[in-house]
């Protein structure tokens, strides 16, 4: 069944409409990309970030990286680095000339054009929660395997609020659909229950090629358009210490040679796959990352590249790993500086390791979210929808972060802290003066509707209203406008020919057996 | 019954001592004054600072500001101020020759001298949940009354966590006592389950004048020793608009003359008590607390005294109080630029309209908490336990924000940023090369136990783990924390001497009526 039959089945009309503007469930703030207008916090002076940039170097230059990846290999001697084995020794000189070619911005057009993404500078973008293996939600008060109704709900979500501007990987793995063609299955879903733009994992050759070729027919592209701009992107995790995968580097070449957008996103856990202290986590953190933007600079001068960070420490006393911590939210800060000092955007994530909805998700990710805002990051990962340190997708954690992130979003608007002669409003003081209130004056009458931040999901009622309606919960109240959205969603409107295009490519590359699935 | 009867009847000996310590229910970070080594987040440029201050003075000189009070009127008088029935009329040359009387610094030293507390500067001080008239726990499940064994309860937790550094006003009101007592018997339990540095409501003559006699004795202090610094404070509120009350501005000068610290929070809740606009709202409240400030200043110069934040906005559908939204951050982070403008310390608050301790009132105290640090605040008011926009107290919320003062305190440590060589750990990479990771290593071995923040409430281990545990959600594990602490709580030292005065005080004031209660 089509996206198009669905909405003829529904009805359209008025309520469709409605619905497609997003005001028949929740109000919610418009479609915006927010400008970060905050001074970022730097917790290193300048003798700190040259001691970060120098240990990030002598790793290259003295210890090597390895890519497991022959193409990467022959690249790399071809660009006369040292490569012994699979390990490749890369100088500073070498690196920071490769980083040069970097854009410091870029832009991301997905199949809606309206939908553009500006990456980096001041700009700061929010995306959904990407491949957790696992689903909970209130109504199965449980974990279980992802299943592809769920991934499209998550998807549906990720359409549906205005603060999402981006799709990262499957917002949960829908172990339901055989690997083989499962990312024909979803990439369909994505690109016709959204129009935001997306990601493909660099999960071998056929599945980046495959992800291309479906944006660039939904995007109604020839491949000289696809190739022309940034239209997707991929994100990579190098496989810590020091280490870059064959499938992953495929990838990323083949994005690269196509001028589409890489992230490159170390997983170095302090104490782990990375020192114990911070900064040396961040130092090899860098390390790993630039040497693959090295090597896309080199394949292709200009490549759009992010460096990504994902150090954080483990629990001490079990070694799992811990999400949101004090570490956590210096160690993005720290790695915040140094993308600033290498000209490049940076990604970092909304986290936690909490189980479930409650409490301690919210100070996690509160910490997390705050801290990409501090860093000066521009494209936030798992914004919405994370539990369990990245094992568990959650809906009612999804809209509870959506509104942090509608708040994240209020709190960068320049009118909130305007200082005119009529937001200091010495007239409208003048007019209450020592007795009275400022409900009624015009002054107020003139700014109510829009003065103030409205929750969607906040409950600001007191304890005896908020009783009499039930005493209802954070995560019971997301749950209850889950299955509200869930039920009225229209997808986004997609021409037909493209739609149908798409469906023929998916139809077809199942009928060639899909991908391999011996990664 | 007297603390010591308690103890001696518990026990004491090495449980005793082990409960002193604080080590005896969770594991925390031990007693300290954190600084707050961040660079500030300042949204005003210079001219907006400049406008700010600019209206704050229009305020006081063309619209002036109503002091309730006829020994104020005289001392304004007096000073050569203009007087208007009772309206005072403040020119900015006076205001800012009073407050730039003010210190800048200045210490709290409360009967244990180890506790002493430095305000302002650089340093962040962390104060308990004051004055809600109600109480919930999980266990009750109901919003009740307070009474003095949950105020109790509530000190005991105060006294307990080492990141709370002050006690404030009551932490529940306890209703149970008459109000012509209720001082008496709260401050003796305070002074008695705590050895903190504490506040006294500006409520009349005679409350401040009894509690700062307890304060006295319970420190072993003659008159002249208790007036030779600060050992306590108190905390005004404004009526705001432009008005202060006859008990509030009472007590402050009684403490004034008698070299106790005052802060002065203007309650300026946007588009009710003051514009709807942000910094309108923050230039009404600094010529409300600046006009106090100055009264004070002219009456005893070098008076210590705090420039409190309260601004906030009000729910644009119900007109009720809203807290931790994105508008009050910013006003935060404005006032702080503003106090520190003046040369003054700032205090600010941890605050949420969450009715119960579950996400909503986590993402709101979270975002209150890190306005104080991002603004430069030098006391956090209501930093655990508050609900319901002030109007309930919580044991459960008390020990969830107590974990987040906890990250924040550990978030302001510099050894987490360090760049030395051994925190690079250049070495320990080479150690660990391509392969294998980092948790055997020497330079991991030397570092774990104290290289990561250790949460006593957060629930690090996987859904599987945590489900066998009995799958316990925050409030939940908070709930049963809070009870064991109760159980094994023991007093701080006290000197029978004194805590025999301080009881026979109590005793021969009770028998006078206690204070009046016509306010």
């Amino acid at each position: 069944m089509t996206t198009e039959t669905r909405t003829r089945k529904r009805g359209g009309g008025r309520a469709g409409a409605a619905a497609r503007r997003g005001d028949a469930v929740i109000e919610q703030m418009p479609w915006s990309v927010p400008r970060n207008i905050d001074r970022p916090i730097e917790p290193l002076g300048p003798e700190g970030v040259a001691a970060i940039h120098d240990g990030a170097m002598r790793i290259l230059e003295e210890i090597g990286i390895v890519f497991l990846n022959d193409e990467a290999l022959e690249i790399f001697k071809e660009a006369g680095c040292k490569v012994v084995g699979d390990r490749v020794h890369l100088d500073r000189e070498f690196v920071m000339e490769m980083v040069a070619k970097a854009p410091s911005e870029f832009t991301i057009t997905p199949r809606n054009p309206d939908r553009t993404l500006p990456v980096g500078g001041d700009h700061i973008l929010f995306g959904n929660v990407s491949s957790p293996p696992n689903y909970w939600d209130m109504s199965l008060n449980a974990k279980v395997a992802g299943t592809r109704e769920q991934c499209q709900n998550l998807l549906k979500l990720t359409q549906y609020f205005n603060c999402i501007h981006f799709a990262g990987g499957y917002p949960v793995e829908p172990v339901d659909i055989h690997a083989s063609v499962r990312h024909l299955d979803v990439l369909y879903d994505k690109l016709t229950l959204t129009d935001k733009a997306m990601h493909a994992y660099s999960l071998g050759k056929e599945r980046v090629e495959d992800v291309m070729e479906m944006v660039r027919i939904a995007g109604g592209l020839t491949h000289e358009e696809f190739e022309a701009r940034p239209h997707m992107y991929t994100n990579i995790n190098s496989t810590s210490p020091l280490k870059h995968d064959q499938p992953m580097i495929d990838g990323c070449l083949r994005l690269a040679r196509r001028g589409q957008a890489i992230v490159v996103t170390p997983f170095t856990l302090a104490g782990a796959m990375a020192p114990v202290t911070m900064s040396g986590a961040v130092a090899q953190s860098i390390a790993e990352s630039l040497s693959a933007i090295a090597l896309f600079q080199y394949v292709r001068p200009g490549t759009p590249c992010v460096i990504g960070t994902f150090t954080s420490n483990v629990d001490m006393k079990s070694g799992a790993p811990a999400f949101g911590t004090p570490e956590y939210m210096r160690s993005t800060q720290m790695t915040g500086q140094m993308a600033r000092y290498y000209g490049l955007p940076m990604r970092s994530s909304g986290v936690c390791a909490a189980n479930v909805p409650d409490g301690q998700a919210m100070w996690e990710t509160s910490n997390s979210l705050w801290a990409a805002v501090q860093s000066g990051t521009n494209m936030v990962y798992h914004a919405a929808g994370w539990l369990e340190g990245g094992l568990i997708a959650s809906p009612e954690k999804f809209i509870m972060d959506c509104e942090i992130l509608q708040q994240i979003q209020r709190y960068m608007q320049p009118e909130v802290i305007g200082t005119g002669p009529e937001d200091i409003a010495l007239e409208a003081i003048r007019e209450v003066g020592n007795d009275g209130h400022f409900f009624g004056i015009q002054h107020t009458q003139d700014r109510y509707s829009t003065a103030f931040y409205q929750p969607y999901l906040s409950d600001w009622r007191n304890y005896e209203a908020w009783e009499a309606a039930g005493a209802v919960w954070t995560p019971e109240r997301a749950h209850n406008m889950f299955k509200e959205i869930i039920a009225r969603f229209e997808a986004p409107p997609l021409d037909v020919v493209r739609h149908e295009e798409l469906a023929d490519f998916v139809a077809r590359r199942k009928s060639e057996g899909g991908a391999p699935t011996d990664f």
